[in-house]
């Protein structure tokens, strides 16, 4: 039924995500121990909260994802490449940018590809680049044309959504996913909040997702597991 | 009924928005020539369009107002400080910051305080800065003593709302005005979309209206305008 490599250690598919603007330090604490007990792939915070993060995780395999332009990703190129930087000076091994929507729906693909290269060239070429084209907000086509930006960018994934103007559809990650054509990576977000969800985001191509439901959809993958296990 | 000199000149009450992240440089050629038509105090927009909106409306009186960390207020304070004083180089004559949410939720005032300080003492003392606190995601309590903070901090208007995450309501405006106590003005901002929203907030004590739908507002109160005048 399920392919399963894309499920072999599910939990290390999730970037844990608290991205409210109410966020509080203790809501940052709360999502670090929750990393840590699941063992997720990372922790997604607000810039504010990134070095927070990495101080709480720094004895952890949980990794830290700063945010750039985020979620409007309508400042000015040189505030995204600031941001991004200081993501990473305060310690985040991986960068979700928001692409420039307003450049991507009216066409000025260019425009949005050349902010992305500037981003990826700002970077230390170790960390990973993931850019938000906010697919709720393009036709099919539009999506097409900005995964091949992504792509020609330089980045290393395609990411759905922000999560705050609608969720991730399986329809958009194979659109995304049939684009990248295994040239970058698809990060699905927005909405994912059960392990049907998840799985159904991850057999249509999705390699990592981002939720801030990640422990009780990966407690119900364990509960299930161990069900099989019993049956055997 | 009301109160005429709220009303007098109403179309000077509008911050006419374009804040969302598809905006095109076309809704912003649209947005000015609105704006210009019916004599709004300013244009509202996302800090890429900030220069193209000056030019625009650079033989008009009416003014641009840039963002600074829109619309979630969780980004590095140094970030809030660039991204101001970038807009206040591509010529905005105000800011709308939004504050750190989290840091008011959980009672760290000072830190918040100090932040709007620091953004302040950073733009030229001419530019007019006001502080989004989100009001609907604080009870009252916290919207009194956010509105504290933003006074001691030098600012010279609190404003509810950024649009995204509900809108303005008269408690709302009531308590900020309540608290401001002529110190500083209050904006109401998100989901003003009629001459009624419109009218109760301003005599609930809002001095500046934040809407998209500025034009048919006014359009509405000038036909009622008309009509009275035809009566008498």
């Amino acid at each position: 039924m399920f392919n399963d490599s894309i499920l072999h250690d599910l939990n290390r598919r999730f970037d844990h995500a608290a991205l409210h603007s109410e966020t509080t330090e203790a809501d940052i604490h709360r999502l670090c121990n929750e990393a840590i007990t699941h063992n997720f792939y990372s922790v997604a915070v607000n810039p504010i909260w990134t070095a927070t993060a990495v101080s709480l995780l720094k004895n952890s395999d949980v990794q830290v994802l700063g945010v750039s332009g985020f979620p409007l990703g309508a400042i000015r190129t040189d505030s995204k490449i600031d941001e991004a930087v200081r993501g990473v000076e305060d310690g985040a091994t991986e960068i979700d940018m928001v692409a420039n929507i307003g450049w991507i729906v009216s066409g000025q693909m260019n425009r949005a590809e050349s902010e992305i290269a500037m981003i990826r060239k700002a970077l230390p070429k170790e960390v990973v680049l993931k850019v938000i084209i906010e697919a709720g907000k393009l036709d099919t086509d539009q999506q097409i044309t900005a995964t091949k930006a992504v792509i020609h960018a330089g980045a290393q994934f395609v990411k759905t959504c922000t999560g705050f103007f609608g969720g991730a559809t399986v329809d958009q990650v194979t659109t995304l996913h049939n684009t990248a054509n295994g040239q970058i990576e698809v990060k699905a977000s927005g909405g994912i909040r059960t392990l049907e969800d998840s799985l159904a985001l991850l057999k249509a191509g999705a390699t990592r997702l981002g939720s801030s439901a990640s422990p009780a959809i990966v407690r119900k993958w364990q509960e299930i597991s161990n069900s099989m296990h019993k049956n055997l």
